[in-house]
C-alpha cells in the first residue's frame, strides 16, 4: 500500500541551513564559544520549555504576545524567548550551589512568534555571557566585557568594528538636571536617533512636552564628538550638578581606562552618548557593536549592566553585566552581504579514498591510518564508474582523493589527486599524512 | 514597590545541570561530535518545532500520545520527538541540494511527554548519525557504523563495551521457514528475552499460537553461542531454506568481515541473534551497545539499517543506516553509577590572577599574556580580604592562582600557588606560561 505523501516543508520563520551554510554557521558558533570559555565563563544549558508563571513573572509588553505558550496535561508551558530570564531563574534557584561572581555562558535557541519577515526568525540562536555578583559587582567587569567582544569579533574575521559604549546614569542624571520628567519615553525617543534623524527626534520630544531649552540641551549633549578622552572631557565641562550624572561619568571613565588595560585598541571602541538600549532593564554601562563594513545589520552584540537580575525570583540583590550575540540573524545578514564568498564547503572531509575495483578492504586500512593521524577521511563504498566516484568528492568539495588500484596495492605507492588543481602525485601513506596534516 | 516573588523552579522531567556536571556533559558531547566529524559526517540542525502534519505523517502509536503539540495562530505545531523524522523531512525537502550517500550528524534536544520517572526525561539530547543512499546503499556502510561506535566509546573513556549486532532478515527468514505467522509480535516477544527470561518468552509465544516445534526451534536458535565465526558457522549449519534468511546470513558475514577491516577488535563486537530492536522500522543490520561495567543502563547506542527513510515525504527510495546515542539519559546513569568520580570541576579556568591591593591594571596585563598563550584565565576584581579571593578559586576548583603584590610588580617575579598542593613558587610570566600550557 502506497503511503499518502505529505509535502516536506518547515514552518515560516524557522530556518535550517544546507550543509555548506551549516558548517560555516557552526564555525562561527565554535569561535564564540571558545572565546567565552577563554575568559573563564562556565556553560549553562537550561530547558527550552519552562513554566509560564516563571518565564512570564515580569509579564507585560510585546514579549507576552510573541511567546509560544501552551498546555500539556495540567501544565501551563512556555518556550524561552531569551536566555536572560532563564538565567535569572537558574541563579535564584541554585544560589547556594554557585560561586559568585558567577560567570556563565549559554548558547541556545530561543523562540519568538514575530511577524514573519526577511531576516527575522521565530527560532534563533542567542550566544550570551553574563557576570553576576552577589550583592555587588565591581565596575571593572564592565570593562572586561568589551575585551571579550573585541577578542570574539577579531577571531570571527572582522577588523573594522566598533564597540559603542554609554552609561545610562549619564543620560538619566542629565535628564533630571535639565528637568525632563518622562525619562523612559525620552530615552526611547533619543534611542531612535539613527533611524529617524534629529529633526524627528526633536519633534517627538516636543510632543512629549519638553521645553525648547531642554530639547536644545539634549541636542547639544548628543552632539558631543571627538576622541574618547575628548568626550570624557566634554562631559565634565557640561558642569551638570547631579549625583547620578557624576557617578555615570566616573563609571564610564573607569570603564574606558580599564578597557585599554585589557588591550582593546581605541579604534575599536567609542563612547556614544546617544545609545540607550531602549529597555528600562539596564542601569549603568550599555554596549552596542557595529560592523563598520555592514552598518545595515545594526548592532551585532549588545548588552549592559543591570542592578538586579532576579528580582522576580528572589529578594537577594544580584547585579550583573552581560552581552548577547544574535547569531542566527547575524549569520543570515552576513550571508546576504556575501561575507562568506568562496570560503564555504559542503563537507569537513579532507580526503576521499576511492577503491578502483575490489580493493575496499585495503582502502579501509588506508582510511584507518589517515583517521588515526587526525585527518577526516571517507572511503567511497558504492559501486559505479570511476568518474561517478570522483564526482562525489567534487560535488562536496573534498580537496583530496586517494586512488587505490591493484598497482597501488602491490607497490604501496598511492595516487593522491588534488581536486582543485587536478594534479596527481605518487606518494607513500606516510608522505600523504605529512602533506595533509 | 516590591515584586511578588515567583518560586524559581523547572518543570518535572526537564533536567538542567550545575556547572561541574554541565562541563562533564559538554565534554562527552564534544567527544561524540568530534568522532562523528572524523568519519566525514556533515552537521544538520533542523528546527525544534515542525508542522504537526509533517512530524506526524506516520502517525499512530505511543509517539502521538507523548508529543508536545499545540496551536499558534492558525498553525498546528509539534516539537520533534526524535531526530530521524526531521532527517527524513530534510532529505526529501532538499533532495536536489544534497550529495549522496548523504552522511549527516545531528546533536540536539528532542521532546517526549513521558510519564515522569527517575532517569527518564521529557527533554533530552540525542546524538545521531545516518548514511542515506539514493536508491541503494552498500552493505559495507553497515560495517563502518560499529567502527564509529568503537571509536566514540573508546574516546569517551570506556574499554569494556560490546557492540551487539544482528540482522533482521535472519530472524524474519527464520520465522518464515518455521511457519511463524505474526512475525512482528514474535519479534517483540523475543526482544524481551533479557527482561523476562526464556520461560516467559516461551509462554508468551505459546499464547500467540506458535507450535511447540516452532517454539523449540526458536529457543535453539537464540541459544546459538560461541565466537562470531562459530555463530556464523552455526547459522549456516541450520540449513534453513529461505531466501531472506540466506541473504541475512550473507549480509552479517560481510558486516563482520568489514568490521574487522575497520580495526574493531573482536572483543568489542558480538553477533547477538536475539536482538531485534522491537520497531518494525529496521530491515537489515541492527545494533545495540552495552557498557559491560554498567549493564543496568541497557543499550547506550542503538540503530540499524532501514530500507526507506522518507516514504511519507517522497516516492524516492532512500535506504539508510544509522545510530543514536541518548546522551542525557546516558550521562544521568553514568553520574548515578559514580562514573565521573573526582574528575569533575566547576570551571574551565586554569589560573586566577589575584591582585593584592590596587594592582588591578598590572594583573589585567598578566591575564592578557596568559590568554594570548591559550591559557584560560580570570582576574579577581572584587574587593575583599585575601582569603576571600583565594576561596573563589578553591570553591570553583581553579588549579592555580597568581598573586600580584607590589613586590611582584617591582621585581617582575610572580608568585604561583598550586591550589591542590598549596605549594608556592616564584616565577617569571614566561616560566608560568611554560608550566601551565
Amino acid at each position: 500500500m502506497a503511503n499518502q505523501i505529505v509535502k516536506p516543508s518547515t514552518l515560516p520563520g524557522f530556518i535550517e541551513w544546507l550543509p555548506a551554510d551549516q558548517i560555516a554557521f557552526n564555525k562561527m558558533m565554535d569561535i564564540i564559544r571558545k572565546n567565552y570559555e577563554k575568559y573563564g565563563f562556565i556553560p549553562v544549558d537550561t530547558p527550552v520549555i519552562e513554566k509560564s508563571e516563571v518565564l512570564l513573572a515580569k509579564g507585560g509588553g510585546e514579549t507576552e504576545k510573541q511567546i509560544y505558550r501552551f498546555n500539556k496535561g495540567d501544565s501551563d508551558l512556555s518556550l524561552r524567548f531569551d536566555l536572560t530570564v532563564p538565567l535569572a531563574r537558574f541563579v535564584a534557584q541554585h544560589m547556594n550551589d554557585l560561586t559568585f561572581p558567577f560567570r556563565r555562558y549559554q548558547i541556545g535557541k530561543v523562540y519568538r512568534g514575530e511577524r514573519n519577515q526577511k531576516g527575522r526568525f521565530r527560532e534563533f540562536y542567542q550566544c550570551d555571557i553574563d557576570i553576576i555578583g552577589n550583592g555587588k559587582l565591581n565596575i571593572i567587569n564592565d570593562a572586561e566585557i568589551p575585551s571579550i567582544i573585541y577578542s570574539t569579533f577579531t577571531d570571527l574575521g572582522f577588523n573594522y568594528f566598533t564597540i559603542h559604549i554609554n552609561n545610562r546614569k549619564i543620560l538619566n542624571g542629565f535628564f533630571d538636571a535639565i528637568g525632563v520628567k518622562d525619562k523612559v519615553e525620552t530615552l526611547r525617543i533619543v534611542d531612535k536617533l539613527d533611524k529617524i534623524g534629529i529633526n524627528a527626534v526633536k519633534s517627538e520630544l516636543k510632543d512629549l512636552g519638553l521645553t525648547c531649552d531642554a530639547i536644545n540641551r539634549i541636542e547639544e549633549f548628543i552632539n558631543i564628538k571627538g576622541t574618547n578622552d575628548e568626550i570624557l572631557e566634554s562631559l565634565k565641562e557640561l558642569n551638570i550638578e547631579n549625583d547620578e550624572f557624576s557617578l555615570g561619568v566616573e563609571e564610564i571613565s573607569k570603564v574606558v581606562y580599564y578597557i585599554r588595560q585589557f588591550g582593546v585598541p581605541d579604534k575599536n571602541f567609542v563612547i556614544d552618548l546617544k545609545i540607550a538600549r531602549g529597555l528600562d532593564y539596564y542601569t549603568g554601562t550599555v554596549y552596542e557593536t557595529i560592523l563598520n563594513d555592514y552598518p545595515g545589520i545594526g548592532s551585532v552584540c549588545s548588552g549592559g549592566r543591570y542592578d538586579n537580575l532576579a528580582e522576580y525570583y528572589t529578594t537577594q540583590k544580584l547585579p550583573g553585566v552581560g552581552i548577547s550575540i544574535g547569531l542566527s540573524r547575524l549569520f543570515y545578514q552576513l550571508k546576504e552581504a556575501n561575507f562568506f564568498k568562496e570560503n564555504t564547503s559542503s563537507t569537513l572531509t579532507k580526503v576521499l579514498v576511492v577503491p578502483m575495483d575490489e580493493n575496499i578492504a585495503y582502502s579501509i586500512g588506508i582510511s584507518n591510518e589517515l583517521k588515526k593521524a587526525g585527518i577526516i577521511t571517507e572511503v567511497y563504498f558504492e559501486e559505479g564508474k570511476f568518474a561517478k566516484k570522483l564526482s562525489y568528492a567534487n560535488k562536496l568539495g573534498i580537496p583530496y582523493v586517494i586512488i587505490i588500484g591493484s598497482d597501488e596495492i602491490s607497490s604501496g605507492i598511492l595516487t593522491l589527486k588534488d581536486m582543485k588543481s587536478g594534479e596527481q602525485s605518487k606518494l607513500t601513506i606516510e608522505e600523504i599524512i605529512n602533506k595533509l596534516k
